[in-house]
């Protein structure tokens, strides 16, 4: 397998160093770069405080129509309730990039993601742009530091890659094509909140369209499906990039290996996301099914990995079945419970209304340990969902409110 | 005015003390009776796993339209998910209490409060409800027993008493009457979850239905509009009781005072909840005013209010609005946010998309208080909605999940 490095696909080149947001020389500026225009889809946070960078790369996919040359991010500094001023440094920040380059500037997007309510240190910003321009690289290092310079308080870069085969048209054999990525998770710069980024490459010769498509699909059951504290942040952002060279539009079996892989991607990286989430100490999937409609399952297993008594009881490897068929049972979508079964890691713990006989030390045992699965069936229908969530601990209280004053 | 106890209204006794459901001597019975037929009228949570006091009580309020005669009580176990065992059970709690009090068992009520999924120790609770029905008193100190016998962990009890005044007919001046209650909170046994319970009495001459709709409004702004961690309880329910001797029905000015009174005493008690939440060191009234309606504005104060991130923060006392308005961001039921002003205690900290410059360890220090108020008004409607919440703190993981393993 390739180098687990967002530079992973040909084409691209990225950089990642310290310009100075940060203290101690930790890396807060990363470039990426395509050689040649590439086509870029993205999604977007719908918070409505949504950060001057969200609304500028929102501007340029429009200008561009999703024909790009390179994203430009800073970490420590979200970007966030700046106002104007806010708008006018994002938009600096694209310009400048676009000009280093010798690229338009709405063929540059911006990522930013830490403090809220901040206006960027324009001049650190600026020079360190310059500085990255300067050493952009093709090779593994590059991407590793572009995944080290997105990072807030994660405790370590979050990197994916998987490859997808294409059959080549007149029987000329078989291609090999590229999906990589890499993300930041639930960091927490006081005084304010997480933000979630995510940049992938590839090179799926797919129209814009059908990329944005296959990026919608590949998000929804991956970074849309984790929490880590129920807040959506300002900032969210997955970006994915495609030089292009792989594969023809036209051949299903190419575009269904490509989603694949990238869905994979997106699930690898959001499962890191979940796995580092703010004092977690495991990552747990609550899986509703036999609900009534895929939203009802949705809402029920929100419900249920949203429950703060749920997720300390994760965090004590609990089997603690009462908090979870109780949070069904306040959960909008939800019909009769009366056929309810649900599972801890496979052990089926309550059904029809009655815990069953299960050995609780045996299944606590078998959550002291990085993946934990819930699973709840309703029986009354067709609708499942998957949620990932992570575990409620001191650590997040420390994390979010230090020592009390 | 009268000592603050359940029995401050004439016509009522009670009693409470240990019949061995918990360990060492802590009360976990109580008993609350009515000296001639009364008047009732209650609410009962919406949770699915509706345990099987809440069921038989519902029961009995229909079979008996309302004219009832006794309240049980047992803490420790809430006889919720126990099948037909624990409706079994529920039912002969109010038969063996009726047969003692010499009523019908469908005028007696019964409610639970405490861990979930194990079946009552029946023999226990049958010799204490004997014992209680020989020591019902209408002294202050029966009237205590009683609300530390509905407790589970919380930190004590919860009690309240209004006056309300009264016109008499025909110039004969004016009549006091007298709305008390006693509650129990957001407690916590391994390995289950919080409930909430409160048993109100009055001497209010109103018919059941006006009771019914009066116990409806005064818990809506009270105990409906508090959230420790957005769990509702499979045992949740407010009783009312009257014995129906103040006032007349026809009296709207009798009507209104009575109903403030009401609404009075729960929004004491629903506060006392908060303030002795689990872990809570603080109550904190989120205020949202200017929605496009009232239901938005509930949805979006109980999004924040909810919102783990700003919970830390009011622990620690951190005057963060960046969590406050990113949550305002997110929540269903916001249309515009451009001209959404925030105030922590008094003090505007954020308004049109900007922080303000305000004296952050000013408003920090305010924070340093059982009581912080925040206030988002969005500018857009008329609707407005107030929620408590209390902070989330070390000690709210300690008591759920303790030592992790």
């Amino acid at each position: 397998m390739a180098v687990a490095t967002i530079t992973a696909v040909p084409g691209f080149r990225s950089a990642g160093l310290a310009c100075g947001i940060k203290d101690n020389g930790i890396f807060d500026l990363g470039l990426l770069v395509s050689d040649a225009p590439c086509r870029a889809a993205a999604t977007f946070t719908t918070n409505k405080f949504a950060a001057a960078p969200v609304r500028v790369s929102k501007e340029h996919l429009a200008r561009s129509r999703g024909r790009v040359r390179a994203m430009v991010v800073n970490s420590g500094n979200a970007n966030a309730c700046t106002g104007a001023a806010g708008l006018r440094d994002a938009r600096t920040m694209c310009r400048v990039t676009a000009k280093l380059l010798g690229v338009k500037e709405h063929e540059v997007l911006v990522a930013s993601t830490g403090m809220i309510g901040r206006t960027l240190p324009m001049d650190k910003v600026l020079a360190g742009i310059e500085r990255a321009a300067a050493r952009l690289s093709a090779g593994a290092q590059a991407g590793r530091d572009f995944a080290r310079a997105i990072l807030t308080t994660d405790a370590g870069t979050k990197t994916a890659t998987e490859t997808y085969s294409v059959d080549l048209s007149k029987g000329a054999g078989r291609a090999q094509g590229r999906v990589a990525g890499a993300a930041k998770g639930a960091g927490m710069i006081r005084p304010d909140m997480a933000t979630m980024l995510a940049f992938l490459t590839t090179d799926a010769a797919l129209p814009t369209a059908r990329l944005r498509r296959a990026l919608r699909d590949a998000v929804a059951p991956s970074f849309n499906a984790i929490t880590v504290d129920g807040h959506t942040s300002t900032n969210d952002s997955v970006f994915l990039f495609s030089s292009a060279t792989t594969g023809t539009s036209g051949n299903a079996t190419f575009e269904k290996n490509f989603n694949a892989a990238l869905t994979d991607v997106c699930k690898q990286l959001a499962e890191a996301i979940v796995l580092d989430g703010e004092g977690a100490t495991k990552a747990t999937a609550v899986t509703v099914t036999g609900a009534r409609s895929h939203a009802a399952a949705e809402r029920i297993a929100r419900t249920v990995a949203e429950s703060p008594l749920l997720r300390c009881a994760l965090f004590a490897s609990d089997p603690n079945w009462g908090r979870i068929v109780s949070a069904v049972g306040y959960a909008e979508g939800v019909g009769s419970v009366d056929k309810l079964a649900c599972a801890i890691n496979g052990t089926t713990v309550f059904h029809k209304l009655k815990p069953t006989k299960f050995d609780r030390n045996k299944v606590a045992r078998s959550m002291r340990t990085k993946r934990v699965t819930i699973t709840i069936d309703l029986a009354e229908g067709r609708g499942s969902y998957t949620v990932l969530t992570s575990d409620l601990t001191y650590d997040y209280i420390k994390c979010n409110a230090g020592v009390p004053t």
